[in-house]
């Protein structure tokens, strides 16, 4: 498993000084010495290969040596998410951000409960899931915004929604696509009324199969479902 | 949603008594009163609408009104799974409860952490999914078993193995199949002779996309696109 260090936007690709959390993390955390072979992510959404060149775990000094090239994902793919609590948003976030989902929309529909996690928690979490993933530029994420609003984003996308009174397997996702929006709903799922209002939206209701999933579980059979058709 | 019970075996569907736990978690977990209906999973697979009759938390009678026909999974998936760390098979045996997979085997890895979930701690985490999804009958638990021989089950299915160095999207699912087996590894991944294991034993690599999946999310995704390919 590849360690992976947060640089910023370095001057010198040659003589990078690592703040102290990513300090403490290199060398307290995951233990790596000089010499060794890491991967760079910089604030411009680049991936390096890159060595440790020397110091501790308050200050360490790395190189950048080369840029590393990320395949895309297949599609790029807009969630928007019905707000569960707010534990289990920040349970699906690293998901989705390791699946390759373009963009993130926190929705408030009739069954969410609780509100948003802070920006500062879903900062934390999209950064650990970067570090684990490998994904240099994390999705990004808005919101909350009512249901309404919500339908308004990213238009020139096809949408599909999450519905669970469709038990059957639906095989209406549009393969052919560049990119899909994804609507899914909070625990114990759309109102009928939010359902019409989707569908009028020009969102397709998509099957997941015969049970009630959690809605962090449809949001990632969701997105796995419409990337990979 | 619906509120669920486990009912055993009753000899009269028209006077079942809950035990204290079903009890507790009907009366004072999700507070329901007499006259309401719920419903109630058997131990043959059997789920039914139910009526609440009277009683406590303490000892409840329903009634089994009629029985419920559940619709079956697009396919019958065995997941072989490389064990992660405990706690992390205990999070996405629940899942693939819910999407519907028949059977998982875990599966000792080169690269995996720890020994299996006790089965008393699996069972638990099962019956909150089937509670929670609806399903009547859970996932088929087995294993620990070596790969090798988690190779030799369920060899009427078509073998997929989830391979992180196959970063770009594979379409090579065996959409036709009425199942399969879905290989994931444990945190790290395979290693190079597991890959040629499972390729000797007839597997066929499945790629999940551009970044490095953890294990529950490799499950999910892999198996998600192998049900609705």
């Amino acid at each position: 498993m590849s360690t992976r260090v947060f640089v910023g936007a370095p001057a010198d690709p040659a003589h990078v000084g690592l703040d102290a959390a990513e300090s403490h993390y290199l060398r307290r955390v995951r233990r790596v010495g000089d010499g060794a072979r890491i991967e760079a992510i910089d604030d411009h959404g680049g991936l390096w290969l890159a060595e440790v060149v020397g110091g501790d775990a308050r200050v360490t000094t790395v190189k950048l040596l080369e840029q590393r090239t990320v395949p895309a994902p297949a599609r790029e793919i807009v969630v928007l998410l019905g707000m569960p609590e707010p534990a289990a948003v920040l349970d699906v976030l690293p998901a989705l951000c390791e699946i390759g989902v373009a963009e993130v929309v926190l929705v408030r529909c009739a069954r969410s409960q609780g509100a948003a996690p802070g920006g500062e928690r879903i900062a934390r979490v999209l950064r650990a899931a970067q570090r684990q993933c490998g994904r240099p530029r994390a999705p990004a994420i808005s919101g909350p915004v009512d249901l309404r609003e919500a339908t308004t984003r990213r238009t020139d996308l096809p949408g599909l929604f999450a519905w669970e009174e469709l038990r059957a397997t639906s095989s209406d996702v549009p393969a052919a696509a560049a990119g899909a929006r994804v609507c899914v709903g909070p625990e114990g799922g759309f109102t009928p009324e939010e359902a019409a209002l989707l569908r009028a939206a020009g969102f397709r209701a998509l099957g997941l199969g015969p049970y009630t999933l959690r809605t962090e579980t449809a949001a990632l059979v969701a997105v796995a479902r419409v990337m990979f058709a």
